[in-house]
């Protein structure tokens, strides 16, 4: 049965993360290679109340078919804590969606022919290029700087390739942590402005800032071109699967026909008991807890850092979010540094899967969100060894 | 923003059902045009059973992302379940999707480049169009007759297309009602042996035969070629989107990459309360009570056919599912059926929407499972009425 596979999917790059979180479930392993928000903080028992909530308002209906753009209540709900942010998004352009992950092939779906250019991040949200390139585009890396990204390559990638989408994660970005300016992303809207460039703006952690000022979102700068994604994955749950997007009259009506396509609708059930469970509870004071204490472990690691990695070692300071991101000296390779490490029983994510074409990397992405600050401590201690004992090595 | 869009987006076809739905609202209006499962029968007390022990069993931990593959238990439920049928699917072949709907829209994305060959039934399942669209295939219609697909059609596609694809619904056929007898199954199975082409059985309502007896699966009969969809969709609840892909191991590898890509996994949450009502019910005797309303109201639909129909409209007589299929004397149009059949309140879906590139068919889909006994001769006699109406004027 060879051959029988479509070109696409031969394109999508796997998972090394999925290998690399196997070996992180030996109990005495220190990780910082997750991706997921902290369990501590599932609001477990408001959430039972709220399913309960849920039983009782909606009796048997809750369990049939529903319509495709997703419970109204919760996009209600969303509309109205983006209009608390100045921004102003009608229901009508608020589409449900199985997580944010959905929201991305939809859009890859409806957006992308064959070849067109997509604009990344480098290095850039790993489930973006995969949930891209099911749809074979061409791929334009740019690169990203302290303050946002390389505007400079990106005016030239703009004009040379005309691409059809941008990606982008401008708040504490996965893999690097790295917010854009306000003055980056006003350079960005200049640049984009009038183009026929859409601009993804996937915002996951936007609410989970601990230091700094909010940003003007791309919705309020760069209106007609900005197609903005949000999740629940990681204020609320993420095992339930609702993100949501939204976008321009005339791109939802695709959507919802790619909805329709894709899996008829995501569940009215887990989309009423997160409904419920934002309606009864005090979600701000949620929210405010998982900053103080992101923000606090992402202190100790940077703290860490700068007592136990040697010299040369260059890392991001995030203003919020769950990811640093670490360089090493002299282009030694993450992945060398990996297998010395894992000996040392801590682990990370090397580089690799978030570059497009590129390999040996001398870069690592480090999550704080899951580990206790004297956890932390002893993981980085653990890597700055292995960190100098690689040094040596190559010395 | 004109042509922004992806040439795939604009060859799917709108859902005419959805407008119809639209109109059935109206509570004096009698409705034959839904695909829903019949409510009533929803398990509600024993989900809400099974979902206080998802949370007493998980903790926090159900909140948590989960595996692509999808629930361990579930999976080993589906396996276990088949095995009784005597089909012999490993755990490690069956993947959890967003309703079967999803498994269609993976199984494109994974197997069909740009004009490739899909088979599709005439009429056709419409979920599945819209799915394959999105993959631009090149789409070949075989029709159906009393006994399942007209395979001297089939067997000359086949020779000349040598299609990627063959997608059918071999029990109790969604629109047609139409079941493949078993002389038909080992027909199309002679066929394809030996072929590069991959045959789907979407099998949503096997489990709700009223009548006569079961027939082998393809996964028996042609095991290397074919790919099994299931769904608890018409058995448990249709509104938790769980259903899943049994696929030979080449194929599962490609779906559990595009699983990821399409939105990383299904709820967990979810997965488990369906598996805990599973492990704790009597499926078996729920189903039971399922398929014996349905078919009395299916009887109930022929029986008042029988009576209120006009000579020349012909009719499916099918052995279990949601749906009969009937067609018009003389080429009546079923759509100008339609505008007359809503005045005298009563709606069903014309024919047109379950072909690929043909209109004014003159035949209509109509649903048995939502309405009762009584009121489906009241709806019956009302359509009858209108067939005479059109007849006459057509006259």
């Amino acid at each position: 049965m060879d051959s029988i596979f479509s070109d696409r999917i031969s394109d999508v790059p796997r998972s090394f993360i999925r290998e690399i979180l196997k070996v992180a479930i030996d109990p005495s392993i220190i990780s910082f290679a997750g991706g997921l928000p902290n369990r501590a903080f599932f609001p477990a028992e408001e959430i039972e109340r709220a399913t309960t909530r849920v039983f009782r308002e909606y009796g048997r209906d809750i369990f049939q078919y529903g319509n495709s753009e997703g419970h109204l209540g919760l996009r209600e709900y969303i509309s109205e804590r983006y209009r608390q942010k100045n921004l102003d998004i009608p229901v009508d352009n608020i589409l449900i969606t199985s997580g944010s992950q959905q929201g991305l092939d939809m859009l890859g779906k409806v957006l992308v022919n064959d070849g067109d250019g997509v604009v990344m991040e480098e290095p850039g949200y790993l489930g973006a290029i995969q949930a891209f390139s099911i749809y074979q585009p061409t791929f334009y890396s740019v690169p990203l700087n302290e303050d946002g990204i390389d505007t400079d390559k990106l005016a030239e990638v703009v004009k040379t390739g005309k691409p059809r989408l941008m990606y982008t994660v401008p708040n504490f970005q996965n893999p690097s942590g790295i917010s854009y300016s306000d003055a980056n992303r006003l350079k960005v809207a200049e640049i984009l402005r009038g183009t026929k460039t859409i601009f993804i703006e996937d915002d996951p952690y936007g609410e989970l800032r601990f230091t700094g000022e909010r940003k003007r979102s791309f919705k309020e700068i760069l209106p007609d071109n900005t197609v903005l994604l949000g999740s629940f994955s990681k204020t609320v749950v993420p095992g339930f699967r609702i993100g949501w997007v939204a976008a321009p009259a005339q791109i939802m009506e695709k959507l919802i026909i790619a909805k329709q396509a894709t899996d008829l609708h995501t569940s009215h059930f887990t989309q009423s008991i997160i409904y419920w469970y934002l309606k009864e509870n005090d979600v701000n004071a949620h929210i405010s807890l998982i900053r103080q204490v992101y923000g606090k472990q992402c202190q100790a690691m940077l703290d860490s850092i700068g007592r136990h990695f040697p010299a040369g070692v260059t890392n991001t300071r995030p203003e919020g979010g769950m990811f640093l991101w670490a360089g090493l000296p002299g282009n030694l390779s993450a992945l060398e540094l990996f297998d010395l490490a894992v000996k040392d029983r801590v682990v990370f994510v090397p580089g690799d899967p978030f570059y497009i074409n590129k390999t040996g990397t001398s870069t690592m992405r480090l999550n704080f969100s899951c580990v206790d600050e004297k956890t932390i401590d002893i993981g980085i201690e653990r890597l700055g060894k292995a960190i100098l004992t690689l040094l040596e090595k190559a010395g």
